[in-house]
């Protein structure tokens, strides 16, 4: 009977296992999951994720012919090393770690050549944590990174995408140090902006007020800063170099955008920079993501691609007729205190 | 038959009268909106949230008892300048606006003595705007600020807080400075934090990719940058002090994280953060908010002042360890490359 084996019966763990025995149907297939909680592996086996808790993870592995790491990314590689020995020979291991240049780097160095190494990333996730928030349906629809180690089988990179697929997500091939920028601009650098944010007004005195009057729109902008803090760290300091490039760059545009706000020479700047974001926002929202997509969906409706001008100069007309209203009706308030003072 | 005058019908302003008249029942009441927008007006009327519109101001407020302005910020400078010589006597003046001194300062500047200005703002939206995405419900269970002139007669402030209470919302009275300083942190902070974030990736060569792997987390950190540009820039300009002081905190807060996540001499000073942030965070999403429901929720279940540290430490002991053996593995490899290099 084929084997699986799982490790970390957490939310993504549990929601691979729950999808594999959905998939396989009728067919013979044994899951055994292995968790250094016991109480989640408990749980991701009263749940139907798994047939069989076992955390030993030399016995684990036993004749497993797909290895899943779904654990915390340092955990892995003390994993990689204990399990090494026990692998069937032809075995395939991958992994659902947010990083990937560091945990190919432990598979190379712990693994035997009988044994081929997929890592992998599913594009999903939710704020419960935890077997008890498992969902077969977690990654439908979603994009899953493959990456590669430049020894794997060829037919271990098709399983390891044939995974993906089962779990109803597609397959987007690329390399570590790619993967590793991209999740750095996309993942990880809105998780440290929502922590920032929540920790600036979480210190603050005012938080009783802030914390009563805040609604959906500061929920949402700080929702990562919730995100377990293990799995946080753990990508911090195995991604640190291209997170710290990302806030960086992150700072500076913050910089920018903050002389824009505090320049009352030229209110227009500001108001363009927003009606940018805010048009943008709402193509990609409505689905414009991708460089076919975007030519796709955007391009043929639109053929200039002087688009946004034209989009926004009535808009601009009316804002800047608004402002220049402003500007005169400051220049007689200035004039009347002007005659006040001389009265 | 009682009149009440609603200027703007998108969102907001068709939400607030299609609860009105829910919530009036059978009684006789007409609500009259007023856009200039003609569109939106009679799409609001569609809706039943409105039930005459009327494009000129002064006509809209005739022998209407209640008027409330929910237009973009720059818009209501206009409006209570040209609607005041019409206003009944003993009328009462409210708005939804995002802010709330210049608002203030105009209707103290336009409006005649025999009325009564009371500014209004509810803390709830969603991301649809216009008066198709009405709801009755949308302001249920939401905080409404109230921020009285000094000069509005006592019962204006009981109608407008009743106004509050009619649409489901609790009322919370407060002055303009407080008021302005308390969104800036917690709306108008947060959608420049969007904003620069989206920027930042949308104007990246590798927004093709990173559009693509883009998940919810990013979705949700990003959102408010969707927000109607007039509306942001109307907020903008009308609070930018408050707005640039917790712009720069904001910046400061982002440069010590970036510190704390550089520094490989101590990782445990950036778990800590981490830790922190994510269990206050769960208690904030948990409902623990305000001074009262703290005090309510958390004091009382968890006596000690220090019950963060005695949470922590556990995970703090194992995340020792695993740093330890983190630092361990790297001085082995750094020995094993030294002595790759001398043999």
């Amino acid at each position: 009977m084929p084997r699986v084996t799982i490790f970390g019966t957490g939310l993504i763990g549990a929601s691979i296992g729950l999808r594999l025995h959905r998939s396989a149907g009728g067919a013979d297939l044994e899951i055994v999951g292995s968790d250094s909680f016991r109480d989640h592996a408990k749980a991701a086996e009263r749940a139907g994720a798994i047939d069989l808790a076992e955390p030993d993870p030399r016995r684990a592995v036993e004749g497993a012919s797909l290895v899943v790491l779904a654990t915390p990314i340092l955990a892995m590689r003390e994993l990689l090393e204990e399990m090494a020995p026990a692998l069937a020979e032809g075995a395939i291991v991958t992994d659902t770690g947010s990083t990937k240049a560091e945990v190919l780097r432990w598979a190379r160095q712990w693994l035997p050549p009988t044994v081929s190494f997929v890592g992998g990333h599913p594009m999903a996730g939710k704020t419960e944590t935890g077997p008890d928030a498992a969902d077969a349906t977690l990654f439908e629809g979603a994009r899953w990174a493959i990456v590669p180690t430049r020894e794997a089988a060829g037919d271990a990179v098709e399983v390891v995408s044939g995974l993906a697929r089962m779990m109803g997500a597609q397959p987007m091939f690329m390399d570590a140090a790619e993967h590793d920028a991209y999740v750095a601009a996309i993942s990880h650098l809105p998780h440290l902006v929502a922590t920032a944010l929540f920790r600036l007004t979480r210190d603050s005195e005012a938080w009783p007020e802030l914390s009563t009057l805040a609604a959906g729109g500061f929920r949402d902008t700080t929702r990562l800063a919730g995100t377990d803090a293990t799995m946080a760290h753990d990508i911090a300091i195995t991604n640190r170099a291209q997170i710290a490039h990302w806030l960086g760059r992150y700072r500076e545009q913050l910089r920018v955008l903050q002389e824009q706000l505090e320049d009352t020479t030229d209110e227009g700047a500001l108001f363009r920079v927003l009606s940018e974001s805010s048009f943008e926002y709402d193509a990609f929202r409505g689905g414009a993501v991708g460089r076919r997509e975007i030519d796709e969906q955007m391009y043929e409706q639109i053929p200039e691609v002087a688009m946004m001008d034209m989009l926004l100069s009535p808009t601009m007309m009316e804002r800047a007729r608004e402002l220049l209203k402003r500007q005169e009706e400051r220049l007689n308030d200035a004039e009347r205190r002007a005659r006040g003072d001389r009265g």
